[in-house]
């Protein structure tokens, strides 16, 4: 694996309050997942976002999540799935509706948050959401972490699965994360984290925390804007990447079978 | 003028508030105006609304208004264009949506309630609203009252626009309806509103409030669900037209030039 | 027990959406549980309800709920408990505003929905919120069905506690409601409802679904008034508790010890 | 006059999303006019700027607006006036119970963005909104530009009114601000801002734009927070304040005849 796609997540301001650097993000991201209204974003700044994705030739997805402003979607709640099913084809179609005034294609999704949680952790949650996808358009990429119940009920739908790498944090030898607030979980040296990028591009494979050899099928690398150094950190990942010979490329462009 | 569209404004709903007897309209009318979820309705309510005119076979539009659910859309807002253009591309692209799920075509939309009178008044409004629905979809039919500005810059843009005959509203020599307020604006005798809209489909004109013939290029006539004995009245139209020979049809049905 | 106070909610409109018959019900009862904008009611709908409260010597409640209109409160919602015991101090300083333009008491409070099922089951969440209510004023009755965490937690903390009967469900022979879902957990008869409140007024016990004589200490009646027929079940229980020699009385002239 | 109010806006975040830097500035302020959820602000923010407040003896005041989250109050809404009374009543209280729960005192109130502006055009709007202040508490102070609607009504009302004098923002000769757009109307200048308050604590008056002394009753100057560099230059803006020989001290403190 020598092409990678840069994954991160855009557009969550909310009418005059601002969250990260978008126009500075997708100058060096390949892939931007732009929130749809629910836990963040709105009308103008979903337009903005999508706008800025066609100048970079970044792909677009939406980040669908909770309809849950106050609590930025990271608040879990118990919504009956047919109802939640309509919240993620509302979603779908406002920001497709922007990608069709763009004439630029709306390429995958993600589930933010609690939701992405949730989804993650029960197949008869994730199906119908998964399902609610394809129905919109199937052809639209499912980008998740791996090893869950989204990556699980989106092959078996037969849509196409990205799976995303989170360099930052700890996996267990089984392919999942390590449970955040576990010694270890997070991996807070930048040059750590880029390097275990370059280790994953160059051999496929990274140390699970108990040191097993884990490889993993990995479309993207999931990207955090909105600490501080971030922008600087990430350009370093770029310059890294290119210098190890390894290619940066949008998450449509991967080959999927 | 023998064909015309029964139109109505539905979906205006909100989670357990209902509004209006939805599926009792749908078996009735040809064309239905669906809140967006921005003045009312929501992901369900959409998802229900689609549905039920998919079954009846009823054209499906998109009620556009201002985000303000607990003004049902009716009060003023002073927004940005370029802001509420991008409104109006969120609700179109969120309802598309279900239609797209549906595989159900979106074929008209008209502004609603504080909103459509704003656009009405003003070309510098009613053009950039216009030209974002043109933007989504050059092919979706613009509804709206005759001789306003939404009508004369749909026409400017090159859309096709459906005239709506408001039955029990009277109107000025010029066209334009009598303000409300004044004597005589608002017709309530339900045998009255009916006439009227005989003598409009076999004639082609109607009686302005000073009595002139006004002759009008109408392709719909808007009808009113919320009110006790609407539906009975509704029907009792329907018969009442295809006694008099005329018939019904749906807002996309018209040849528009 | 000779004397009870008849409980509904109320307020539980929002905008131009309306639900129940708030002046019928208000009409009818001795306290009144008012929605307070968060998963029902908003400012005018609270400030109207307040005023018939006034005019009809109805105790006014605080119905605290979820930050959710979209599902009427009724959806579970993971919200840290220091963000919702604010949320609860915010919506009794709403309605407490309104009681105080109007120079009406606020009597009591009780939890709505979700957050009172949540609340009911969880010492650990029951206790802050219950804190935050004291806070705002100790001197606020609790109503709330009895045997929970919340009737456990307000008498701990020295809240006055108001056990709340419900007339139209069965009890298990811990006090307990029956689940519903379970076989007679809901009694549809009202002839049996109305005889049940008789026999509980009189005899200050009712029959467990097993049988058992269950002695319940109880304040208050809570009543449903979105049902049809349902403000003449009520004032016919009225009646039958006026011929039995009972005494309507607001939840606030009840004794606590 | 030698004493003055150092005034700012604060508490204008939303769930995750930051605005200003409340702590900061409460370290510097003497009175702080807190958004209570409408425009801006939630409970938990409410709640941490109350704690904030009382912490360093600032008084506490309410900003009051338009419900409108996603235009941060900003855009003009037609909203009918007793609706809008009761939306100021529902501020004031959500505020006053976090006052309360802090045994705190709510000492003043001013309309923010929109409101503000249409309340200071318009008696007809202004005097009910301070109506409806002046029902909920009759002590609360009326802060407002000098000049308009809103200072007009309270006094005619009996409320006490601390009038703000805007730093950066040129007067007319009548007392009215410049209006923003025409030449010289803001002054970005922040020896220029820092002259003319200490010019107007020494002397009374101010320079119009067009030369003219103009005699000011002012007990309180307003400061914004959301500028780079702002704090930097208020705590200057104390130090002079100290070395002329003035004294900062909360708006409750003034005598207000």
């Amino acid at each position: 694996m020598r092409a990678i796609d840069l994954n991160a997540d855009l557009g969550e301001g909310f009418g005059d309050w601002r969250m990260g650097d978008d126009a500075g993000l997708m100058a060096l991201i390949s892939s931007a997942n732009v929130a749809c209204g629910f836990h963040a974003g709105d009308a103008a700044i979903m337009a903005a976002s999508v706008a800025l994705a066609r100048r970079h030739g970044v792909d677009l997805g939406a980040h669908v999540g909770f309809p849950d402003l106050a609590g930025f979607g990271r608040r879990r709640m118990q919504i009956d799935t047919a109802t939640l099913a309509h919240y993620v084809t509302y979603q779908l179609g406002a920001l497709a509706a922007f990608a069709r005034v763009e004439d630029y294609p709306l390429s995958h999704m993600s589930f933010h948050g609690a939701l992405g949680n949730m989804a993650a952790e029960d197949d008869a949650l994730a199906r119908p959401l998964l399902a609610a996808v394809q129905a919109f358009d199937p052809d639209i990429i499912i980008s998740t972490t791996a090893g869950n119940a989204v990556e699980r009920c989106a092959r078996e739908l037969g849509l196409r699965v990205a799976c995303t790498f989170l360099a930052d944090r700890a996996y267990q030898a089984n392919g999942l994360l390590v449970p955040r607030g576990e010694p270890g979980a997070v991996i807070h040296d930048p040059l750590l984290v880029s390097q275990r990028v370059l280790t994953l591009l160059q051999t496929g494979s990274i140390n699970a925390i108990d040191g097993t050899l884990l490889a993993m099928d990995i479309s993207s690398v999931l990207l955090h804007g909105d600490t501080p150094g971030a922008l600087q950190l990430i350009a370093q990942l770029r310059q890294d990447i290119a210098n190890a010979g390894g290619e940066i490329i949008p998450i449509s462009k991967h080959s999927y079978e």
